[in-house]
């Protein structure tokens, strides 16, 4: 079986055949999945995401059968992930998981009859969104390498930045990690980062983190995270992208959110060029189409 | 783009167009979606219009994606309507929104990628179910102009009736009103029917009300509109259609409903040849198949 | 029209030609449903009954329209089942219905414009569980007579072994049913099995009941239908099948499970060649892609 689980367990070549994979499916509608039937089984709602891959799915002329409540399902009976694994696997070609407890995909997919793809499990791995975030940069700019990829928010707790800077050791970047001393990268990434030799910064420091940035991902600072809620609403308002700031510090960069936006980024930004993060969606499908073609 | 979001904008000839293509969805099953998508976002609760709107997609061979917890999502992680549209319109080619408040469906559309269908949105519009409705009488009455459409119940918050009675105005029809007190037409709609020269009258008496139909449009009167329950049993016991009142009143009548239908119509009229409110249903499939083709 | 309600009311001969029918579906995609809809309707849900159905459906080229919570639409709102049939069957080729009160398949069917196959309603019957569960005991045995067929734990309330028992009756088949005092097969069926001249015996001792087994159907004793949880958890020890009670008691005895399972089988059992527990979900989709061919 082939399956996707993680972005660390991708080669580069694995990479770049998804992205060039995506890049002929964008726009397109097809037959190769004719006769396939994809299991979406959501144990957390994401709605977007599984929106996503059943577009994927349809556009390559395949079924899709999804599950959005597995948490309120036979679980809860008692069954075990890994008799449901072996039950739900038979009734389709692919399974798309998305489960709040990390490691759980990896432990579906032991005992799965079929492929798997992490669509998210837990705190540290979202690795389609990372191809899709990695397809988006390399359309907006037309390269990877030697960019300066900066990235603001939460970075402790979100899984696609953390997924994401996974993906780019791969490539000859540079990263710059804009956090409050809360949510900082997390020191296992950060040594990960330093054995591959990639080059990165941290700071607090929201203005100067993004200066000069050539990608600027950014993502939500979440209320729950904070157990004082004035040190929430200092921070949030301190990391709030405007289009003022874009034009003075990072006129170029090519702006990035895993949505859904909140107030982390000025609607104003919206009809900028840099605006990327809608586009991200649209790639997200070319992405997904690329990476059920794989996986299968 | 091209959207249907209210029954007032749109012209006889484009009302004309979807019946005569209604006319010839009837039992038609076809390849004519092939290809395409149809994104169900349901914000309330709607199975009847879900459902019919799903088979009329299918039915022409085409996919749909669904959400029908829409309140449940995303968008109560703070994310704006706007938002929402600019995302979800990108996975689908044609979007069919129910949403609980007035004017929603205008502000998806005016932030969609694609056509926007609105299926209820609030209190005023429900612009699928009045052709529906419409097409019905054509179909049963084999004509519009000349009828006497009679409309009983909640006609204050009832958006079924509200939408018929401004479709009727393309058309040389009497209406009349048949409501208590607390539930009698909006002023707005009174006005619109002067300025269109459509003759209508208004009553509470329901056997007078009812007298001489063609058509007989009963909707629901609903408890939670009432703050005295009593109020309520009293109007619920008089708001009865029954077989007797029929043959005596209306002997002549199509009797149309909604649905769902509760005791505001006897079950011992289902039989009569007169009731119409389960062939609605399938005629409703036959319009829904008319509008996917023509706003896709 | 032709409804599958119960397991009573299947012929030898209807029997034998699903069961035939299945053993060409296996493993087979095909078009014969093209153009076809299914309509899922659960009223409680049954994630694993309904993605087999629905896999079924799209394995034979067919579409699905799905409702998992039609406990909390329109019938909430007063609606009659009745009148839910009569609009819910206009959108579809054949319907499936899951719901809790015994009897409600029927009248849904009394109703309907269309085919009704009953997937559970209430304490009786589960036909097409019956027919997977008998399709599987043929495929791992070569045969149904002569065998010794023994089911074991919630025999009152568990609607499996019920709807299986009633199918056996076709077969020259010995039954021996193992359960607690409180849990006995229900007299009814003992009466139906003595008319047809069934053998069987009855008895509390796990041990002893299981021995000599050719096919053993384990079912799960629910926690509720004890008052004493004391009572409850001195059962559940005992009625647990292990490896060694397999290779003492009944080394050439098919193992079985309408699944989830819990407690009642160890799990060192899976990968005994015995367990068939899981092959039975693979056959589940072929009966029931015999059953949509042989009642839409």
């Amino acid at each position: 079986m082939n399956n996707l689980l993680s972005s660390e367990s991708l080669s580069k070549e694995a990479i770049e055949k998804i992205l060039q994979k995506a890049d002929s499916f964008l726009g397109y509608n097809g037959q190769d999945m004719k006769g396939k039937i994809l299991a979406n089984l959501f144990y957390e709602p994401s709605t977007r995401t599984r929106l996503s891959f059943e577009t994927a799915m349809k556009r390559l002329g395949g079924e899709v059968i999804s599950v959005t409540d597995m948490e309120s399902t036979s679980i809860t009976k008692g069954e075990t992930l890994d008799d449901t694994a072996k039950v739900i696997s038979q009734f389709a070609d692919i399974v798309v998981i998305r489960h709040p407890e990390s490691g759980s995909a990896t432990r579906f997919a032991d005992n799965s009859q079929v492929s798997v793809i992490n669509a998210g499990d837990g705190a540290g791995q979202h690795p389609t969104q990372a191809l899709l975030d990695l397809f988006t940069i390399q359309k907006e700019k037309g390269k990877i390498d030697g960019l300066k990829v900066v990235m603001t928010g939460d970075l402790k707790y979100g899984r696609c930045a953390n997924s994401l800077a996974y993906l780019l050791t791969n490539y000859d970047v540079e990263l710059v990690f804009v956090a409050p001393d809360q949510l900082k990268m997390k020191p296992e990434l950060l040594k990960y980062l330093d054995e591959k030799g990639v080059k990165y910064s941290e700071t607090d420091d929201f203005k100067e983190g993004i200066e000069g940035a050539d990608v600027l991902y950014c993502t939500r600072i979440q209320k729950e995270r904070f157990a004082d809620s004035k040190d929430y609403e200092e921070l949030a308002d301190v990391y709030i992208l405007t289009k003022q700031l874009v034009e003075n510090n990072c006129p170029d960069a090519t702006i990035m959110h895993p949505l859904p936006r909140v107030h982390e980024i000025s609607h104003e930004i919206d009809d900028m060029p840099n605006a990327a993060y809608f586009r991200q969606v649209e790639n997200g499908v070319a992405v997904r189409m690329a990476i059920l073609t794989e996986y299968i």
